[in-house]
């Protein structure tokens, strides 16, 4: 893949040198990202963030990298505050703002629907979530995680992973599976209600390449042995009624004492957030919130930087950026 | 009309010298605009954008026109999300919010809100459009793309334009109307569903000003021999109800068989968007996308350099903006 | 109190020192605010600003003091519009967005939410609101209008002050009270209708600290002698029902004649904002609007440069501000 002007739409884009080269940037971004150093090597541009959906963390995340390397973001944040709301179609809507952009992040709750903006874009177009389908700045952050929490040089050959929850309509689940298939001899161990199972495609595309794909109800089992957890929120917003994702909130939970019982003493905990912590569902417990192999708030700041590398991989700076780039200088001492 | 400091409220201040002040300057912003050269010029200063109703592009193009000179936004999107739902009057919002600006942008439903509140405001109100009244960037950057799209040098004497739909509650051809007054010899044909005609009051002045104006609901007579056509959007959100505004769309429609079969080779096809291009309105089809005619995507990258314009001349820094200008170096090669 | 690298959620946290300090950096912000000097201190800095409740004047200003400083402002405006109407707790969210900012600001409904969320927050965290319980910027600014305002040097021993309306709910004279407990000898005559008292342990607070508290609902005796009168709107939005609110609302007002008959010529008129103003509320009338005692308007022009130096102070760049300012040179001759 070559980045410069590309879109990012789908983890399909990707072979592991992409892969390589994005961690190697996002490196490099750690740190603007922790405030020791500041960039102005995208001062003058315009990120147009379009959030046809809720979002808070990957909005945010978002124009937290564009502002972090000195650019300006325009934010759209609600349907029915757009113009499609006035029967605009995406074609209309991509050829208009990309013309008031110079690169786009887009979240909209129809699957496919960012790759169709994309086609009619006159900017590099990035996916921050098209419905139950991708989520690719997510799978890439979560691979981060993954190297940076287990310490991993080179490759993820032989990653022993379970995942946990609502796999049929976690997009971040599906975006992440597609990028470890990249690897050799993953183990996954999928834990999740019948009826929200990984959908057949993907296990079958893993399968093929030559992983090992356990599916299961039984999560206590599953967390024997495995490098890795991660767990997922019930997406509540995918179902046609709030009880019918009720009866799935709260079957699966992991807690200190769960933890204790069936884990490796490292084995890293990870959830793309939010958590769902109402009582409930509760599928990641509080009392894990001062264990150290607890990654999740990492695993957020993670995004950053990821973002960060794409934006600048993508506008084609990622050599510039410390060109103009000079020291911080006001109070930062509590952040870590 | 002395720009420096003033209000931006109604193409009524306009007169033909402003109209070229403002084309002239427009012209100069346009490597900014294309992302060639890029400007500190507002470096600190804030745009209070201030949108009590939905709007996408009018929105986004004003504060990309600020951020590409440099400056910050600060952005009010909803109504309820206001003081104005507590009780409060537009005097007091405008002396408020304009003690926080260096300029605002204000769109409102209520016609003539945008004119009380700059009465009471301490910096210059550009106008983003008041109800069914006026919205002059709009006017402004449809004649501006009139004269690009026709390559003229001086002057739009003679011209001969088209307007179709919803007339009545149409606020950019109420504005464009006013705009082409200016002129000599202007041959309107005015096309809407009787209920939806223009208003009598500047049917009236176009003709008293020496102009030709012809109503009528025959669309396709009526394209013949036209520079340009300008169609409208059924402005569903001023109609009492939405049964009410569909029994006027899909009343007319130009796609590419009657472009064919009734325009010019060359008329330019204009539309100040969003377009409904649900079925049953469906106004510009969109088998005309690839038509090289086709000007409104142009037109809507004509608003930011008309709104550039408008802020440069009010805040009185046209002058300086080459000043601290210097070349883009991020990737732009997909714009254009 | 260190400001340096300090939340600040309540007035309770500053001693008369304190105070002395923050106003004399909001003196040295007053060239930035209006528009004399710009400065890039702040340049690459990110706050945060969560609105969790509707809100434009303070949402805005402190945005506007961030940007004025340099620094980029990444907003959240809906709470529905956000993960915690996913279930996440307001710990997670401190967690993820301390990671995207420098600072935060944050509005909440709920009582206490605000130092709930400061505790998990790696960033300072500004209180702009949380529910009917303090609005500490809010206190500062109203008292640096009054030492504006009656061109005093030191201190505030001795002012005699009337506030008025819902004193219940109205959470800036909850601090505005607390702010003036630290002076001595201050003359407090409350007027709110017997239902909308101020809670009894603000009172009490206040006498024990040895100051005069008088409650009546006699506003026209009460307005007597006053160097200060302090009007408030009744907090609808705190009513179980609108029609609660009703019963309060132009229970008490303020007018150009009522200001003759009973207020000493000089006497200072303040109100938080927004005010009332449908005709069965008004308790500020706009027949004073150019009244020169009328203060509400400087009043929230003040909460810039608080909000500026409350900004610089934390973030320990108040002594910076200077070295990187330079002259603003576009239009300005309207603000004052």
């Amino acid at each position: 893949m070559n980045f410069l002007g590309s879109h990012i739409l789908s983890i399909d884009q990707f072979d592991t040198n992409d892969v390589e080269t994005l961690f190697s940037v996002a490196d490099q971004m750690q740190p603007y990202a922790q405030r020791e150093l500041k960039t102005r090597v995208l001062e003058g541009a315009i990120l147009g963030a379009l959030f046809f959906e809720p979002s808070t963390r990957t909005r945010i995340s978002f124009g937290c990298a564009f502002n972090l390397l000195g650019g300006q973001v325009r934010e759209t944040t609600a349907i029915k505050a757009s113009a499609l709301a006035k029967g605009e179609s995406l074609y209309d809507t991509a050829r208009v703002i990309s013309g008031y952009s110079d690169i786009i992040a887009m979240r909209h709750p129809m699957n496919g629907s960012v790759e169709e903006f994309s086609r009619a874009s006159r900017v590099p177009v990035i996916n921050a979530g098209d419905g139950s389908a991708e989520h690719p700045s997510q799978a890439l952050l979560d691979l981060y995680t993954i190297k940076k929490e287990l310490k991993i040089n080179q490759g993820f050959d032989g990653l022993n992973i379970a995942m946990v929850g609502d796999l049929k309509f976690g997009r971040t689940v599906h975006s992440l599976c597609k990028l470890l298939k990249l690897y050799k001899n993953i183990s996954f161990t999928l834990v999740s209600p019948g009826e929200l199972k990984m959908p057949e495609l993907i296990v079958e595309d893993l399968r093929q390449a030559g992983h090992k794909v356990i599916e299961t109800e039984d999560m206590e089992t599953a967390l024997h042995d495995k490098h890795t957890v991660y767990l997922t929120r019930i997406q509540e917003e995918r179902f046609s009624s709030q009880e019918e994702a009720n009866i799935y909130r709260g079957r699966f939970r992991l807690n200190q004492s769960i933890y204790t019982a069936h884990c490796q003493p490292n084995t890293v905990i990870m959830h793309p957030l939010p958590r769902d912590s109402r009582a409930e569902a509760n599928e990641l417990d509080n009392d894990l919130n001062q264990h150290p192999s607890l990654a999740i708030f990492r695993q957020a700041d993670n995004g950053v930087v990821i973002r960060m590398a794409m934006f600048a991989l993508t506008l084609g700076v990622e050599n510039d950026i410390h060109k103009t780039s000079s020291e911080v200088h006001w109070y930062t001492d509590r952040r870590f």
